[in-house]
């Protein structure tokens, strides 16, 4: 048994195909002043070929497994176009007179270790494309072919160093079973297209290329991280069991896909929304059932640039979600930049405790230029679907006043433009911040729902950064102190005719969604996978039932009991 | 009219003395080869003599204004015999024949430079005692007086640009009326010193030596940090009635230190406690009438040392504080090291978020040893007077539990081994992080008292790093969800029959003491100079308005009417 991560769920059995490792050593030799020219057109051609291979991937890519997937080879192609890569490998050329394949290895190399220095955890990734992109470019210099995945002839499972955008993009979906590799972790490149691709996938296994050999019979369990080589009878057959009960839950999820999220007596109803970080996120969200975006994360649009997005193109984000998504609701929630996000387009200072500094509503109400910007775009967008508004980082009344008054000049602005806006769009707050859960009876007065975000709602409470290693232990979703907040917040707004969701990650947690749909829970906003899941949950369980969990949860002074006590309740055998 | 910043309360009309600025300069001479033993002999004939007068200058200081202010004088003693200082100081002498004036001005301002530049706050403000001692042993060299506010013949009030822990050490306290100089802060020596003698002060005027000349009429306003330099008839007239109304309150805080703390009607008295850095401050907390010690914070015997402290160490000053104080409790707050205040006997990560990260009780659960030694020294002392223990940055019942199953280990240590400690020593935990708050009837059951500790219970509440100057002004001990966590916690310890204190800035806050009056806050723990206020307010109710100010305290949803309501019904005309 190999232990891993448990990157994509699922199990798979089946016969190893190893993925050899495509290394990029190419031989260096001096070319001829007079065939410079020559050599140039030759890269040329290679790089022609290249992009046409790439938007052929991404055209396919698009196709079978959604723009989101394809986005990769944009990026790839934005790479390929890059002067300053292009430019210096030219010169290698001219100037040096190096063969073109050694050209590129050393400018690729050179931007490869580039990248893996920044400290962006993104940029950092993108050391991964540019190898990518330097392997393909060489392989079309030396006229073999690219694709290594495309041609199995027989059901396998990859074990590989790791899989490249274009392994996985060109592999035929069909042969392939599950992946193993030897890095990656759970946010790599090749974990998120096993969990797109709903391929089983274990991740940084170490050394599992050395120890599996091609034809070598393998297990791989994407739920609990782990890998058989060469099983025995009794693990092969334990584990032919559990694939059989895996899929049927899988089937059973698909089937709750099409039917309604209440309660099995049919006594409590509930809306079920995506969290959404862009608008072609739109289309997951409906594919898994949601009825609605419970949180539109604004930040991408403010993200990885050096200007601010002007009014038009937000607009033109905001609009797209909102038509994609009506007749149901999208609630986009105003910039929530600040803390651990940083934007190059504004100086931002170095903060001793960023959590607890200036950002979110603290830094638009600052900075109520960027703040009408943003207003103004939401507003016209509201025009075209079902958009709410909602102001992040909420700590007390005055916050809430001065945000709604600067929404209301927008909107006399906008009226006396005469451009066409919803004027009863709706305006909510995330409660995240333990002083607005407490005082949650002021705040309903103000606003027309809560959603509460219980990401930082849990690390603000417990006085805990759940990314500090030493400390997160302590992060603890069903704190008693936490789950009496959250009850608070939703029992004070049914109060005053409003209701509560939940867009943090607890709203997709499977323990804590009876307590949550026991507590009066109206609105549950997770990431669009997590979904049918929760929504099983909500079907298995009678209301009754639903409010006596939550009931006794209320009742114990530590998260260990009420996880023991919902697993007996979930599945008493 | 000149502003600046309010370092110690009072008001004082008077003639300016310009203290000048005592600069170093001195001439550069060369001697000859022969004379460099005479030269060093006549420096160290200046260092033993700059080292009768700081010896002198501490035991007057020690007499005068007790031993915390003394302390600077040990500071410099030292300073005086750092062999690193003083070999620079010779070899400049010995090795570049610089005459010793210069040698000592040259090396005294690379060290001054070098402390100038340290990150610690601390540190940074040892720059202004070497210059100090620098300018003493030249002084001393020169064969000049150092002295100078020391021969005063008439009433002054010093304007200075700063004033050296010397010059307020050496003045007749009876001639000096007040001071303002050009820079300084609120926790600047000068300002230290100030409200330690009880003498007003603005600091931080910026350029008050150039603007003031000797022989000048000036008031110093150090409860609004104003300066009038040659005042109107006006405005001196109503000075001179601010001022005697200002004196009848503090004669009126004077008489109250004798008196009980209770209501007006004696229907509730509550207990009055000092918060201390190191035994010493026992003696300011009994003079100021305290009844106890609120928050023996333990952190000085571990700072600036690159060791642990021993258990004998510890024992020695929890003892000196005990018996100090008996028959009166103290209260030792276990090692609340961590966030901003890092060991380094310790090795202890950088963290992204420190207040939110691995430090005070989180820290002692994981290292067991360090805790154990402090809980054992805690336990012999308790011996000796009354103590109590507590526990800080509790966020669960299960720390409460861990931590008392390590106090109960020490206890059967101590039984085995036959050393006496009182078996039924209290044990409480801060209440500063929401979740605690949160939950208190579950944690109530668990110890015999609370301490509300403000200043974090704030910060986390509303999410706000108060030391961040852009969200500051969030930072809001009377947000009415930070009433209501107090509120819950003072409830539920009633209801379980054990007492609450708050030991946090709150306690020595005039305007949020009849509101905790009003919810039946047990004790008050502060700086012991805030007690005679605090005293004053409590006195100045009934139980039943505080009672009343604290019900319509509760109905308010922002700060702002909270403190207009109580400032008139603490002086309604």
């Amino acid at each position: 048994m190999h232990k891993g991560i448990a990157a994509s769920p699922g199990i798979a059995i089946g016969i190893v195909h190893v993925l050899q490792d495509e290394s990029m050593a190419v031989n260096m030799s001096l070319i001829d002043e007079d065939s410079v020219d020559q050599e140039l057109e030759r890269l040329e051609q290679s790089l022609q070929l290249s992009k046409k291979q790439l938007e052929e991937l991404r055209e396919k890519t698009a196709k079978e497994s959604g723009e989101e997937n394809a986005r990769i080879f944009e990026a790839h192609l934005m790479i390929l176009e890059d002067d300053m890569l292009l430019g210096e490998i030219k010169n290698k050329i001219s100037s040096e007179c190096f063969n073109a394949e050694y050209a590129v290895s050393q400018v690729v190399d050179v931007f490869i270790a580039m990248f893996r220095e920044m400290e962006d955890d993104y940029l950092k990734e993108r050391a991964a494309d540019i190898k990518d992109i330097g392997t393909r470019i060489i392989k079309n210099l030396q006229g073999k072919p690219v694709d290594s995945l495309s041609d199995l002839v027989q059901e396998v499972i990859i074990v590989a160093k790791d899989l490249s955008p274009s392994d996985t993009a060109q592999m035929d979906r069909d042969k392939v079973k599950a992946f193993a590799t030897d890095i990656g972790g759970k946010t790599s490149h090749t974990a998120i297209m096993a969990r797109s691709l709903e391929i089983p996938a274990v991740l940084g296994l170490g050394d599992i290329t050395i120890r599996a050999k091609k034809g070598d019979r393998v297990i791989v369990d994407g739920n609990k991280g782990v890998v058989y080589l060469n099983p025995d009878r009794e693990t092969e057959e334990r584990y032919t069991i559990l694939m059989k009960e895996y899929a049927m839950y899988l089937q059973e999820l698909k089937a709750v896909k099409e039917l309604p999220p209440e309660t099995r007596d049919g006594q409590r109803r509930v809306e079920l929304a995506a969290n959404i970080g862009t608008p072609k996120d739109c289309k997951g969200a409906l594919e898994n059932g949601a009825e609605g975006v419970g949180l539109f994360r604004t930040e991408f649009l403010y993200m990885d640039r050096t200007s601010l997005p002007s009014e038009e193109e937000q607009f033109q984000a905001y609009r797209e979600a909102a038509e994609k998504m009506a007749p149901y609701p999208v609630i986009i929630r105003t910039l929530d930049i600040g803390g651990d996000k940083k934007l190059p387009a504004l100086e931002m200072p170095d903060e001793m405790n960023p959590f607890l500094g200036w950002r979110a509503i603290r830094l638009c109400l600052d900075r109520t230029d960027i703040f009408k910007i943003q207003l103004r775009a939401i507003l016209r967008a509201s025009y075209f679907g079902k958009v709410r508004i909602m102001y992040p980082m909420i700590s007390s009344v005055k916050e809430v006043r001065q945000a709604n008054q600067i929404l209301d000049s927008v909107k006399t602005e906008l009226k006396e433009e005469g451009i066409p806006f919803d004027d009863q769009v709706e305006v909510g707050i995330m409660i995240e911040i333990p002083s607005a859960a407490v005082i949650a009876d002021m705040l309903a007065k103000e606003v027309d729902f809560f959603s509460i975000g219980t990401n930082d709602l849990i690390q603000y409470s417990i006085a805990v950064d759940r990314m500090n290693e030493r400390i997160s232990h302590l992060y603890d979703p069903l704190h008693p102190a936490v789950l009496r907040l959250i009850k608070n917040v939703i029992d004070e707004s049914h109060k005053a005719g409003i209701w509560t969701g939940v867009c943090g990650e607890m709203a997709g947690d499977e323990k804590a969604v009876p307590i949550l749909l026991g507590l009066g829970l109206d609105e549950f906003s997770m990431s669009a996978s997590s979904i049918p899941r929760v929504k099983k949950v909500i079907r298995s369980l009678s209301y009754k039932e639903a409010k006596e969990i939550a009931g006794q949860a209320m009742e114990m002074d530590d998260s260990e009991s009420i996880i023991a006590m919902i697993q007996q309740r979930l599945s008493p055998n």
